[in-house]
């Protein structure tokens, strides 16, 4: 006879050591990590060995783990390194590894029901707010990621407007809603407007100026002469940070624009709102706490692992008005488990969700927010290092700078041609990246292929700086030289 | 001088001394289960504590775990429980928790990039089309539950068949979708199809036979009569295991349907899509293989920690129709890190995702696809037990069968009314929950309140459904005599 439970562990002692085994490497390795490469490719032998056949039977626990050292750990996406800067991935704060494991192994699932995961969660939704300046009776949810913030809040938007599209849909209605954003609005919001029904053509993306923020005046010129057009305008998105270059719009001044225009206000904050932390960036960010919706990701700017963001509504049962539906099998008793009032299942679109909350409780306690406040302190005066460096090298141009966290510059040198730019930098990114020496993602700016710092990284020290300027200059004049450019 | 990095540990062996006492504490908890109340209510002055402010300063981190363990660990949803049986959690496989730890430490986003983590991904999503006869030709992606998936399948249906409503929207187009289920279909596709703009009118709830199965004929008559009014028929829905009682629609059937039809056939096998492992269940599922999208959660009946689910795609490049998009900071490099073809971020809304495959990827090969049909199997050969049980006693009845996993009854006795009935039925279900005797939940069926046992458990034994039917009985008697009922 088999013996029970078949899915747990048979021998808890060997369970017991295999966890302090991975608690010990987990150590080594995060200590350790700025003495490896930043990234390296996957081997041809090992990418193959993603390529067997579904497992039948088991193997040994410590087996598979093994398997787990020599084929994943050592090629990473590269974000918990020191000297990685890509895209708007977070570096990882340790202490919510430890949350996250222990939300999987009492594995909660937060939709509804009285119990303490709920009420953490319910808890760091509060403190979110608190921290970003949000009002009291405001409410929020915890999400995967900023992308689908942005659906819960357009959602949130439309069904305010209009509560009668959930039932009629889009097309019964008749009415055209448009959105407007800069065209530095992250993509994930056209792909809200897309998936909504709205259509992205209707998303109208308004010019910038040279700062990258969006220009007010051709904002209020597309409005008006969408509304001459029949059209409605439904919704209006300030970027808190933009992810090309972190520029940030004028935030108070699109609130007025909203609120004479009665368009819902949306603030896409996903990594710049955590800037509201510190007072040398709240002028910068007025008008963001006064939006009707907000989204931050946590897994950016405040470092934590991967996934949790945060939407917040400013009207209470804003997103209930979008989300809440019934069922008899999700209904109320008046006692017991099902008996708790609040419900984040109707809040979204989720109805089984991860007890992310977990790891921000154990972070944030563990920390403070003055702590998390410090570190993103460090990362704008880090950024303002890199930026200084690049401006006093006469070999490489500054693109853009922000007072944020993001930088875009390239390598340059007299007589370039802009084709020969563009294929110097791009390999000297790939070399940078491929030799495992430092991790800046690149973007196109005005045609111009950058290097883009964007630096969500509690590892990384000022001398890291120094390092890639100084590789940047020297790739730049080996890839001159080889590309027989000068 | 402040130490680097501020968010990492300052003493790594106190990081480990911390993180082998916890995987100690999750090793008693989880081997010590069985002896713990199912459930138990927060108690207020636990539950006051959830309301503090922000905290500003951090405090010791072994003082935040021992919060956790006198605050969180006591007062759990119920799940990880062998007496839960309640709405449709999933109890959890240990060894998984420790993919989590690992994912959550090295915390990889898995979007796109060359790294391992895509290739770990990539061979989970290889495997569950294996292990759910999904054609290799294939597509799919790890969401976080599904609700996100049904979201995900409707919007590659719309896309499919009306490439243009991404850009134009659904008013422009003026062309009014409707989408087919039965009226035991999940309320998550109300939800998508609200979400997406088509309006959850035109989400036909085709009624059901005696066995809570679509009723074939009904459907045709709906698809012919929204075609005379001009509507544009776009998808179908099966269900592998409705919520309320396990019924499985007839599913080749209705893939003539669609193909004659010219509908999307989406599958919504939640839970039971996994009994495609047993060979006895395939005949009962014959035709879900060929639908043309396919969601089924992990975190249910493959034992996983939250969040984990899946949605596979017939058709190659479907779910990039859907969602594939572009932006200067996303583009592709000739080499290094962001010259990898494949994008997960392409398939869905997601573009930061957590790297949820990790611990899927040590789950099946510790215990091998094999490990997981016997329990799955087992739940079976349990539940049908438990039928046995209810049917066998007098004061029982049982409501609902299941060739799954799930069954409905109810206490019964001589000359009871209706209200009778719910009233006393609702008093036995909160006294089982709260006094953490067991956890079925409830559901309502043709107007009874009933028992709901629905069970993705590993740990149960077939005593514990002894147990119920036995406590069931001795609470039933107790409240009619306590009601006044007889």
């Amino acid at each position: 006879m088999r013996p029970h439970p078949p899915l747990d562990p048979a021998d808890w002692d060997a369970f017991r050591a295999l966890g302090k085994q991975m608690i010990d490497d987990i150590a080594d390795h995060l200590s350790g990590i700025r003495d490896q490469p930043v990234w390296q490719p996957v081997p041809e032998e090992i990418a193959a060995s993603f390529e067997t056949e579904l497992p039948t039977t088991g193997r040994p626990m410590e087996e598979v783990y093994e398997e787990f050292r020599r084929t994943v750990l050592p090629f990473p996406r590269g974000n918990i390194h020191p000297r990685f800067w890509g895209w708007a991935n977070g570096s990882g704060v340790p202490i919510a590894a430890y949350g996250d494991l222990l939300a999987s192994a009492i594995n909660c699932t937060v939709g509804s029901g009285a119990n303490a995961a709920l009420l953490v969660e319910q808890q760091v939704v509060n403190w979110l707010g608190q921290a970003l300046r949000w009002p009291a009776s405001g409410s929020g949810l915890l999400t995967s990621g900023a992308s689908m913030g942005q659906v819960i809040a357009l959602a949130t938007a439309r069904a305010h407007r209009a509560p009668e599209v959930r039932a009629e849909g889009a097309a019964a209605t008749g009415v055209q809603f448009t959105v407007y954003g800069s065209t530095e609005t992250h993509h994930s919001v056209d792909k809200a407007v897309e998936l909504l029904g709205i259509g992205s053509r209707f998303f109208r993306r308004v010019p910038v100026d040279a700062d990258h923020r969006i220009d007010v005046a051709a904002l209020r010129a597309a409005l008006r002469a969408d509304r001459e057009a029949g059209l409605h305008p439904l919704c209006l998105v300030g970027n808190a940070g933009t992810v090309n270059t972190g520029a940030v719009d004028p935030l108070a001044e699109l609130l007025s624009v909203a609120r004479q225009e009665d368009l819902w206000y949306h603030v896409d904050g996903a990594f710049g709102a955590f800037a509201q932390l510190l007072p040398s960036r709240r002028a910068l960010l007025a008008g963001l706490s006064e939006a009707d919706s907000l989204v931050c990701d946590l897994h950016k700017w405040l470092y934590l692992p991967f996934d949790v963001s945060c939407v917040l509504t400013r009207g209470e049962g804003d997103l209930e008005g979008a989300f809440r539906s019934s069922a008899d099998y999700i209904s109320k008793t008046a006692r017991g488990p099902a008996a708790h009032p609040l419900s984040f299942a109707d809040r979204g679109v989720e109805q089984s969700r991860r007890f992310r909350a977990l790891k921000v409780w154990f972070a944030l306690k563990t920390y403070g927010v003055d702590g998390f406040a410090d570190a993103i302190a460090e990362n704008i005066t880090q950024v303002a290092h890199l930026t200084k460096l690049v401006e006093a090298a006469p070999d490489l141009e500054l693109v853009s700078r922000s007072e944020l966290n993001i930088a875009c510059f390239r390598y340059v040198w007299p007589g370039a041609t802009p084709d020969a730019l563009n294929r110097v930098n791009r390999a000297v990114l790939e070399r940078l990246q491929t030799e495992g020496i430092a991790m800046p993602s690149h973007t196109v700016l005005h045609g111009a292929f950058v290097l883009r710092v964007a630096h969500h990284n509690h590892r990384t020290i000022s001398a890291d700086f120094d390092h890639l300027v100084s590789q940047v200059q020297r790739l730049g004049a080996e890839q001159v030289a080889a590309d027989g450019e000068r």
